[in-house]
């Protein structure tokens, strides 16, 4: 069915962004794959068609636009293409947020114009080994020295961390509170500072030109400015950006799911077997017409959703939902139609094999399926 | 998420619809169902608030409403109360379009009448025994005779054939065409025509209240004025109706799938095994938070569905989507929601169960499961 | 693949039971369904040819024959024609074995030649209104009165309940335990004892042709000699039973969910959709060679495990997992064939249709497969 | 529950295999990764256990076994140390048993002692770019001339493409057929014969320690002394191998699916979430549960076949059901053994991950899920 939350604003965006990916993206998909990350100049040119700073404040030379539907049309585009930004996808959809909502008269200055113009990323280190994405325990902490924090402690799993200027880390900056919640502050590292060093870029399943990198921090000297956000109150602000960072997760979940269907569906129409086409076996047409009737579902779904973020009525729960149908549902239109391709779909060559690859963790990252669950049901007073 | 396709009008008569179903039906249900169908009084209160002769122009005491949204109002408030109006609903959501579509300036003057005030309500009889849905094989023939049709044949799974005052027909009336999807008529067969009997009432697996016949047509003279619609062009009829009655289907199993949500959510809290309220098993939780998050998805889709049908845009493949989405996504979801009941699941007294029994015609009927991905896949371009 | 665990001996009894099923049980299954259950000359009928003094020593005129492949085969047998024994199918798997486990000499004289006769049935009243199969939680209780126990309580969901001759009640006879596991123990309660009374038969989505009452027992004065086991071991009397109560439930759902493919197969071969039969359609054939797969290792498995049992080898997680695997695919198979039946597979007078009512309680009785899956992860050392 | 299809020599042999891989095979399997293929001494040092010549007749230096439940364990135990021998492991289960089946005396005594010590490796060619496994569409052609065949064709897909030393070729001898299937031969290559030229070796989703290969033949003279078997019998000598060769898949996938329920049900054990162990969540007892039954299914179903094969008696259609059954639940079992990992589940250097993406290919080579099912569909008549 038609979609009905676009005007012709969005519709001129997106011709841009689809010609760039295009053009600038997917050619260099193979070599970005086999380095494991993006060139820094790719944020450079996509900051020239404006999409890193469509919700940067017009003074610091952004777009100033107050709804994400632009955000979600390049995420859409790049899942349309099977193509990826590396960690640059992090870097708009999940980290800019913080900023935007937390950064200071002081940190809009010294930052907002470099995310504008393409020569500052950011990345946010949650994760720590051992302890997963489970705040409560975190062992990255904080004391204060004078007008500095003295960083110390691990992460793991950081997307976009071997290129990242900034990181935002989640670290325990009063461990004298009842709740284990609290105490909790988020600290801006520069790149460069004494003691912070990245690990190596870990070696997934896929999303293979996205940085996945370990994080220390030895005795950093992190000056008390660069703190984002109130002291202690981490944990609410997390979760406050939840909604948007999992609802980012569905968006793209959808798209490559349609990538997936059309991928296979063109598959299938050129491809003979046994004397066949194999889009003429009825197995072929229902297996294709179960996939398009959940990407139906899942459209109406987050388009609902992504009304409702700009809205500012998109709960938690509700946002979980979104994340949980649109992962899960990904994960079988996806198996499915590199089933489709018989033996080419086992071979990375292949975007079908690449799109499997790259899904897999989307029903771990930003929470797993399980947490979504959890997250529901509590919705539901249980 | 909040629905938004309703306004104040909407709501209020949503409110009178459900205080009806509370006070006139759900209190009578075990009796209808005992006798096989409901009485036809019902079909008179119904009227009186309106639900019948919704869309009956102003001039033949009806509504005038031209949206479908107050009958999916109608159908969404049974179906939450686990409850049925029996034949009535089919008569409500599938076969009055044809009369509102077809009817000539004398058809409307002698039946529309009737259908807002509920002392006429009808049915429509395509399926025959041996050849199912499928209209190109279809036996039953009317000849011409003078100002007459001469009716002869069989009719099968006619719901509401035992209350119906007035039942369309679909008959071949032409054997000479090259496609035989060509040359079937709608012919209105009245109560008391000569040779028209009705069959005994089926013995179905769920659905019990509502009735369900063969009907038999033995040389039954049908005044040429009976006619509905175009001589010979009852295919493409029966095909622009298609996604309004699929439409139906899904609101129903949408609706109905709500309820064993609530019914399940409901029991958990309330039951307690091995020391412990069911709702406190993580299981019970995550199955309840993946029915509602497919649930959420649903009620997006037929959302925008439903918009869609008022603006005629709603195509064949896309109601085939919803109809198919929603009546697989009911299976489940009544399924494990009957599961959470324990042995209660399976007493025909709780309403779970007879969910459980209605729901499963759903997946066939208005075209089965296969039949929808056929349709969709065609819209593929398989 | 070749079944490898039955020799001619159970060939030539297979012969003799499926000559009666198909002669003395199936043409009555319609009225003995609308009846509630079967008549007790039924119990005589199958007593002739063996079936019910099958495992009884041959002193007191049973079979002697220490092995469940007998029954498993009249199990089968029942299951392959879409039929039933009403009550008389849990007499045999289900409460048999604890009088042949458990009797003393004076039971077995009292008992054992009527059991071989047939004109002894006997029904196991475990589960109450409100705790369900708990037994922890168990509220009907026994006090020891001079030579008498005095019983009161109230059990629900009692297979057999209505024709039962004996009923073995589960009661607490020791509120002074530290686990309230302890304490239990076996009471037989006979027909025609002061204070017995059997409830309505229970209106059931399936199983019509089996009777489930509600049993009450108000001061029942049961003699000391009718305690069946050790006093306060119920527990782990029941608990020792398990295993091959789950297994005759597995047994039944391999068979009928056989006997579906079966129906499903034979009906596509017959019907003909557009033009076509429905065994010609890729769909079709896809279905069914999927059910045919999985009903192939549901026989291995549940054939191994009935060599398991006959070697005293099987635990109860093995019977967990035999039972939660069969019934789960019982439950997908009957539905598929089902839908392959279109508007046929909704009536009732079909065989599918009431495989498909029946089969929806083998979920939950014996312990539903959510006690499964706890059963069997304990066994994981989780 | 207890397998029953092994003897103390079974085994002894086991334990030989057990410690060879964990020494010789597990510490390696990185680097053998990451050089996208095993060395070859693997294979003589393989040899020095028997491996490999455990079906080669004494005379020839082999272990002279007529059974193939040896051959069973080398692949359990691969399978469960989440292991890897490249491409030995279908020389050894798919390719070898042409020879053992067709090799004229001359071909044996200059083959069957290499097999034997591992000197010799060998794999065959069927897929061909384009046509798939559809071996009436193959290209591949070879004309006689004179005592020689001069072959011309390409090959793709081809596991141990690289390493092998002798390569099995289908080939189109004979073009002058009514049916496309009859005419095709099998030739047996050599490496360093003229015109024979190896292409890259392919990047695969998985399976990265195996090499897979484009083969090319540009006017080789093969020898008309290697060919293999009968002139122009090539489809009813694959057919007849089928069984064997989908069965060690499915024997395969079954060991996997175990290791991936050893290696989740480890990691949960020890791994906490929300200051719980992840192991004592109800959900991960569920889904463990669910595995854990399963496997135990897919065991029955696999020994069942183990001793069809070795009777003779394992149809097409039986082994096509034990392959479907096996590598869809594998595809089931590891993924959701990944998911219990959460983020660690996507990284490489977990087992599981690489069980991930090896598993993929499962369904799709050896004839996909969905050939497997028009054989079974067959089977039953349909």
């Amino acid at each position: 069915m038609q979609r009905n939350i676009f005007d012709s604003d969005h519709d001129a965006f997106r011709d841009t962004v689809r010609q760039f990916i295009g053009k600038e993206v997917v050619p260099h998909i193979g070599e970005w794959e086999a380095a494991g990350l993006v060139p820094r100049e790719l944020f450079t040119k996509t900051a020239e068609i404006g999409i890193n700073g469509l919700q940067v404040p017009e003074e610091f030379g952004g777009g100033g636009i107050d709804s994400f539907l632009f955000n979600a049309i390049v995420i859409e585009e790049i899942g349309y293409a099977a193509a990826t930004l590396g960690g640059l996808q992090v870097h708009l959809s999940t980290v800019l947020p913080y900023f935007f909502e937390y950064a200071d008269a002081d940190q809009k200055s010294r930052w907002f114009p470099g995310f504008a113009d393409g020569t500052l990323v950011s990345s946010i280190a949650m994760t720590e080994p051992g302890t997963g994405s489970d705040l409560a325990g975190m062992a990255t902490s904080a004391v204060r020295d004078g007008g500095d924090w003295i960083l110390n402690g691990a992460k793991t799993f950081i997307t976009g961390g071997i290129n990242a200027d900034l990181v935002i880390v989640v670290a325990r900056t009063n461990r004298d509170v009842a709740n284990r919640r609290d105490g909790l502050s988020l600290l801006v590292v520069e790149a460069g500072m004494n003691g912070f060093t990245r690990g190596r870029n870990l070696d997934k399943l896929g999303l293979k030109a996205q940085d996945t990198a370990e994080l220390l921090f030895d005795n950093v000297r992190v000056p008390a400015r660069n703190l984002l956000g109130e002291e202690g109150a981490a944990f609410s602000m997390l979760a406050r950006n939840l909604p948007q960072e999992r609802l980012t997760i569905a968006v793209n979940a959808q798209a490559t799911a349609t990538a997936a269907l059309n991928l296979g569906s063109d598959y299938v129409k050129d491809r003979k077997v046994f004397g066949q086409r194999v889009a003429d076996f009825q197995n072929t047409k229902f297996v294709l017409a179960d996939c398009a009737t959940e990407l139906e579902a899942g459209q109406a779904l987050v388009d609902r959703a992504l009304v409702a973020l700009d809205d500012g009525t998109l709960s938690v729960a509700d946002a979980a939902k979104v994340k949980l149908f649109c992962t899960e549902m990904q994960a079988r239109v996806i198996d499915r139609c590199l089933q489709l391709h018989g033996g080419y779909g086992y071979m990375r060559e292949y975007p079908i094999t690449r799109l499997y690859a790259d899904a897999r963790v989307t029903r771990i990252f930003g929470g797993t399926s399980e947490v979504m669950k959890s997250v529901i049901s509590r919705s539901l007073g249980l």
